[in-house]
């Protein structure tokens, strides 16, 4: 059997940096576990647009379908701000997940006891929460044509369209609904089916699919209504399933509930290949921060939890995965912070590559 | 001089309760203040399914177009949730704000001193909070075309069409402006236009509109960072403005933040008439609310500011809005609460109906 295959595409800012880290975790993997990954390292954002005037060349697109699994930095920085939209670095990650058809994201709100306090939620809010957000990403208004901006009369108009198929909609909520029955078996849809729409059609297709699955407790809720729930008592969620663009904001809400943003790691799956798993990219939910880019001060963690979360869902390393998470576990309840963790409590950070090697240290 | 005169909709669930309390707020401006308002009173909603079979009759719309101002309850329940779309009590709401060309929707979040432990967030995070949301209110997603369930090849696809033109950017940026001019002169502009077209031509826009504005320091942020702001340092805001469905989010999750949501009112408003103001519609944030509906438990005290800000806006009454909202202060200060703003403390909760009469006492 050959070697697993994994695509490094650190991308732009803080992403480098933080990428840097888990090659350490990869390394430790070959040294002490003999597993060795066969890594290629490509570009994709602003660096790739620097490099070939595109933010996502057609040879890193080729090699991204022919690996196992794919991880991202992060892309995007004001530098690239007045590029034309169809040249922004954004384009280069929107491919990717197009192109390999990745529907399901999954991006679990996890709080860490050790960080409970860092959190502007009050700390019997959000202490132990753990819930996952799947968002469908592969269409809705990210995608959907007709878009653009057109001359109309003598003004010009700004159009995009949502459009969800009823296939396209079936897939991500069997995604969920597995998901719910790996968990709490309670999965909450969230839409504007009161004022759009492609909400009734997506509230329709999500209660049909659920006939499949009579043990999961499913309800729906508004999309408006869902940010507040959020906010009031998020716990009272286990698996939430919406569409792209309410997925884009409602998960960075929940991310931020956790007080930890720069630790929730995502997974993009798509359908499974022939090998019997999905296609899959695993990105920080953070950006690329550009503002401390390159100083040292990126929490590495996210990314570090992204890797984990491949070697659950694309290398069949589930104890492995665990194995990192736990030393991640270790490291923060033993004081270690990032810059980006520290409250009031007057501790001294840790550089990312401090933090990247204490976790390589408590594996 | 006639008298200033106003259109009542109550609409479903608890929409007539927290009304009821307003009238005797109307009231007691005839008796102690001698202004006298002509009150009309009329269905919108469920209740107007229920009588005429639309949820919003022609008469109604005709009579809204022509009052000074209108103030509405709230719309929807249960009962019809399996309604066409186009008989679907927000529909109703909705023509009113298309109708009307209510496009500045200024949704304040406040959070009230005494209310500031009710909040899911930190105390110092909310404390104080006072940022106004300004959200597009008749365009984008929630009326372009085309929209609706199509059929296409074998299955059914669900469509809207999000569209702006720089003329209906132009003027909610104005409006935005206008207020951040009256406040701290500090303007957020959230979109993605990272990720839709519609978004570029919404920064570019109120980017052109700033340089009227030169007081007014503008800034632009991705509507998914901008939730995830909200939540972690709210008052590093001021004014924001943003679109229909955004503005539909993230006005909540503000709302929501100041643990106060049936506290919250609202005011949309429309271009000038010919007396020099706004046609205008007035109601609070929070919905319907069937669950309590009828049981005397809904809090007021939102759709009574909402009467105070059509004072204000509408009726050049700014003391008097004033002095409403001081006696609403007052009579939390004294410790009354509804159901709804009970936490742990074992206050027994007071009524609907002696919340409005706490009020009118305190006026
Ligand atoms: C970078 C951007 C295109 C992306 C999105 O909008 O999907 C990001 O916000 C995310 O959530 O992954
Ligand atoms: C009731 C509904 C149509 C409405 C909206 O989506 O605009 C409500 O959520 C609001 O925010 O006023």
């Amino acid at each position: 059997m050959s070697n697993p295959s994994l695509l490094i595409l650190p991308g732009d800012g803080i992403g480098p940096e933080v990428m840097a880290e888990v090659r350490k975790i990869i390394d430790w993997f070959g040294a002490r576990r003999g597993v060795t990954f066969d890594v290629s390292e490509d570009l994709v954002g602003g660096c790739a647009y620097d490099a070939h005037g595109t933010p996502l060349a057609d040879a890193t697109m080729a090699k991204a379908q022919e690996v196992d699994a794919v991880l991202l930095g992060a892309v995007g920085g004001p530098k690239y701000d007045n590029l034309d939209f169809s040249l922004k670095p954004e384009r280069g990650l929107l491919r990717l997940r197009k192109e390999m058809d990745l529907y399901a994201n999954l991006r679990p709100a996890q709080c860490f006891d050790a960080l409970a306090d860092f959190s502007s939620l009050k700390k019997d809010v959000v202490a132990g929460l753990d819930i996952m957000i799947v968002r469908e990403l592969t269409s809705g208004v990210y995608f959907g044509e007709p878009r653009g901006i057109f001359e109309e009369g003598n003004e010009r108009v700004g159009i995009n369209t949502q459009r969800y198929t009823e296939s396209e909609i079936d897939r991500v909520a069997r995604s969920a609904f597995e998901l719910a029955m790996r968990r709490n078996k309670k999965l909450c849809s969230m839409e504007k089916a009161n004022v759009m729409e492609s909400g009734v059609l997506w509230r329709e297709v999500v209660t049909e699919v659920g006939k499949d699955y009579p043990e999961v407790e499913l309800s729906h809720m508004y999309a408006d209504a869902g940010a507040m729930q959020l906010t009031r008592w998020p716990k009272q969620f286990d698996v939430i399933v919406t569409d792209n663009l309410f997925g884009d904001l409602l998960s960075d809400l929940a991310a931020m509930l956790t007080g930890s943003l720069g630790m929730l790691p995502s997974a993009s799956l798509g359908a499974p290949m022939e090998n019997g798993r999905p296609k899959a990219l695993y990105e920080p939910v953070h950006g690329s921060a550009p503002d401390i880019a390159g100083q040292g001060k990126a929490n590495p963690i996210a990314c570090i939890l992204s890797f984990a979360m491949a070697l659950r869902y694309s290398f069949d390393m589930g104890d492995d995965a665990t194995r990192v998470e736990q030393a991640v576990e270790k490291v923060l309840a033993d004081g270690l912070r990032t810059a980006d963790l520290l409250g009031e409590e007057g501790r001294a950070p840790v550089s990312t590559s401090e933090m990247g090697d204490a976790i390589v240290a408590a594996l």
